[in-house]
């Protein structure tokens, strides 16, 4: 039994309001478990050359050091961990970083308010999340434009009806409609509220993660937040070799009260790192060391992510680019390293440059989703919805994508070597010339032989021209409407309900809207 | 120095016409090597489920058998090799197929007439070769239509164009405007015109086949094509285990003058294998074990390339479906296959069932090369251009595909751990908080740092929505249109071009049409 059925075994046995909310929960559309890999990982880099890097990334930590910029409380820290403090410069000895991270969890157990949907985050677990951040959407009819507060709620619902994702992510969009200030309350509630996945909490603000915290004890119950992870939430770090006050004051107060981090360097490579693979991973493992040990130092124990977050650029243009090579390199590196610290790992998406969700868009993101599964990835943020270098979030996308999530879903099963798998009798029963369509192997096994899609085109030509020659993007746009019109609210005890929504009005009317 | 590049030092040292010809070769277009992996294959079986494979592979060999049809001398050699021939009924005693198979080699080349062009096909290299066998053609202009020659020609004036695509291949399309007994002469003409590639043979008559043979010794002289392999072709089983008379009477006439064949199991998953993958490896380790034996028991030594053409049927529609998940793993066990018998590998491609260049073709696409990189595939056919389940031979799909080709050449340089890689000096001078746009790293390394596509969109949103807001296949229609008139014919000496239009010619009037 897994850690998390038995969780889930002793919430039920218990009886408690997560429990209670379950059962009332029974028209929920299907969602398939986090990904268990049963197969291996792509290892690039030989011992030898993690070792360098390693040692690399210590001498950087040494001799360079990391910025903690106008935060004195996390220069005490290291101060009394035995780092060098120079103004806001940290100089971590040798070694002293990566014993440090010795106390962050290798897997930890992020917790939905419906059980069913609570995630195990490490080993060899993959958990998809949504993408994090587009202050725009697109899709056919609308075009590009702002996001609101009521795209956001789509993107949840879609989110929800999504079969093979995991977690309702965090920003989705960015409602541009709600003031700057007030807006992470409006989507804590709508995931709360809209769907019974796991969810990321804000960290715009220490304030805000504050808020996050309170508002799970309002879902989940005080005590439970305080004993169970319940939020993973994104801690960019500000490459290179940065930690700012506003990202290191949320992380604060997420470590504090026992919930999850995902401590990511955000690298476009050649701008924010070297523009070699070695040296982004050397400057990657430097800042997590530093950033992980900090989490550590806040709480021992605290459950964080080694973060990833890398692409290239364009020298021509100084675009970031997708689907890459070199990012798929670092991915894979990255991965080797996480695991190496024995940390859960967080990278790759549904990344791509793309203006539209075209061929372009389905190459990168092909690229990455499918470099992602095989890099050992834990938390996948973004796997599906990015579109323009992570500028837009897009409708039609988000459900090809999620349709393609499946397919990583049947690849991480591996190969069946049972008898049933090895299929003899099948072999001998049709011979040469013959056919399996209609074998007793077949009969038995064909319903759950082969991954299917739920939205690409698999008819004759004649059909498909019939009924309109359709693309991608238009059998896409004819999904979004079909599951939003499907929706259904999950069951959420009424009394939590009013409660979160009192939460969020009554902070609302503590203070002025603003933008900035 | 690899065997590719001493015999292009000999042939060069022996002034040969191959090496004036190539002299003369000034104008020709850049192309990339042949990948050669620095990455590790991808291994999803381990040691004990192989040997199960194996042993049930030779369990169906001596129990159930294969039948060699219409084909009395096969079943001599056979029952001479000491197999239990019954009627087209050929058993074969365990471990004897597996002995035969030892004398063919490891790895080979294959000689193009422009020595620069040659490739080794086996080990860890990968050579890319454009889509095979579709009847129709597609591009934005001119919709779907039967192929011509005229296409046939442009498809392999785009092949020659294209950097990453190291091969010229063979039927590109089918050219349905010339007789069926008299198109693989003028294809073999315009591979050897219009390309100065390695290209492959006709395979739908054995008299083609000899035909292939006799204009190869015109164009590289008789003698060296005794002594070399200088066409690789597509030798397909009818699975299950089935061996027919036509393909078996091309194989032979090849391997007795020593020219090379992929000899490959033709499988859709649940029609023409069982339903399973660990079903469908042992079916094609079967064929594969028969095929290349019976190519020993032909020529000992002769060049051959343990294939798999594998796809999954959609059990809805009956329609073959590509990119899932369980076709990649089949990809993925049969490459390990291949090096558990220590030979060349055929599988992957540009597949997909879209009938549009669209996302649905590029996520296709994308997880089939991407699995092929990774499943050490040493020959890809179908690397571009496929569609429409091989239908479609597209215009627009052929240059996005080949664009794409050169992210796998990226990939598989693996990571670079020099000093100069490791970047040490660049995270020094740039630090925390600073960016490595300008530093002395960057400078020295942009240019060859990223891989970039030549096709994509990289530009910011702006400039791109001034353009038009192209789509992919736009650019991609624009690319077509100025690769063909970029296009400049690579010199071929003149009296060789003649000698093989006379043939061509000769062999044209020696016949009356057929189109069946």
């Amino acid at each position: 039994m897994s850690e998390v059925a038995e969780t889930r075994g002793r919430r039920g046995r218990g009886g408690g309001g997560a429990a209670r909310r379950a059962a009332r929960s029974a028209v929920s559309v299907e969602t398939a478990k986090y990904i268990e890999r049963n197969i291996p990982n792509l290892e690039v880099l030989n011992d030898e050359a993690l070792d360098i890097i390693e040692k690399n990334a210590e001498t950087i930590l040494e001799e360079v050091g990391v910025n903690f910029v106008d935060n004195p409380e996390a220069l005490e820290l290291w101060k009394a961990a035995g780092a060098n403090v120079d103004g806001e410069r940290v100089r971590i000895p040798r070694g002293l970083a990566r014993e440090l991270c010795k106390t962050a969890p290798s897997k930890f157990i992020q917790h939905a308010r419906n059980p069913e949907r609570s995630v195990e985050i490490g080993g060899n677990n993959l958990v998809l999340a949504p993408v994090y951040g587009p202050p725009f959407v697109r899709d056919a009819q609308g075009g590009r434009r702002y996001a609101t507060m009521a795209d956001f709620e789509k993107f949840v619902k879609l989110g929800y009806m999504s079969k093979w994702l995991h977690h309702s992510g965090g920003t989705v969009c960015e409602p541009t409609d709600v003031a700057v200030n007030k807006r992470h309350l409006d989507m804590l509630l709508a995931h709360m509220t809209l769907s019974d996945k796991p969810f990321m909490g804000s960290v715009t603000e220490p304030s805000r993660a504050q808020d996050s915290v309170e508002m799970c004890e309002i879902l989940f119950g005080k005590e439970f937040v305080q004993e169970n992870t319940v939020m993973t939430s994104l801690i960019n770090i500000n490459s290179p070799l940065t930690f700012d006050s506003i990202m290191m004051g949320a992380l604060e107060v997420y470590a504090k009260n026992n919930q999850a981090c995902i401590i990511s360097p955000f690298i476009v490579g050649g701008a924010m790192a070297p523009v070699s693979v070695a040296g982004t991973l050397t400057q990657v493992m430097a800042e997590v060391l530093a950033g992980v040990a900090y989490s550590q130092l806040l709480r021992k124990g605290a459950p964080v992510i080694f973060g990833a977050f890398v692409t290239s650029i364009d020298m021509g243009s100084g675009a970031p680019t997708f689907g890459t090579p070199e990012a798929a390199m670092i991915t894979y590196g990255a991965g080797q390293l996480a695991r190496r610290m024995n940390l859960p790992y967080r990278s790759a998406g549904s990344f791509c440059g793309s203006k539209l969700p075209d061929a372009q868009a389905a190459y990168e993101t092909a690229n990455s989703l499918n470099m992602g599964l095989l890099a050992g990835v834990n938390f996948m943020l973004h796997s599906c919805g990015w579109l323009e270098g992570g500028l837009v979030a897009d409708f039609e996308k988000f459900v090809m994508d999620a349709d393609q999530l499946g397919a990583l879903h049947g690849l991480a099963k591996g190969i069946d070597m049972s008898e049933n798998g090895q299929a003899m009798d099948a072999i001998r029963e049709v011979g040469p010339g013959g056919h399996y369509l209609g074998c007793a192997h077949t009969q038995a096994n064909f319903k759950t032989a082969f991954w299917r899609s739920d939205l690409l085109d698999y008819k004759p030509f004649e059909t498909w021209d019939e009924e309109g020659a359709r693309d991608t993007r238009t059998l896409a746009g004819n999904r979004v409407e079909k599951l939003l019109n499907d929706y259904q609210q999950p069951v959420l005890d009424p009394s939590i309900e009013s409660a979160l929504r009192e939460y969020v009005a009554n902070k609302k009317a503590s203070m002025p809207d603003s933008f900035t």
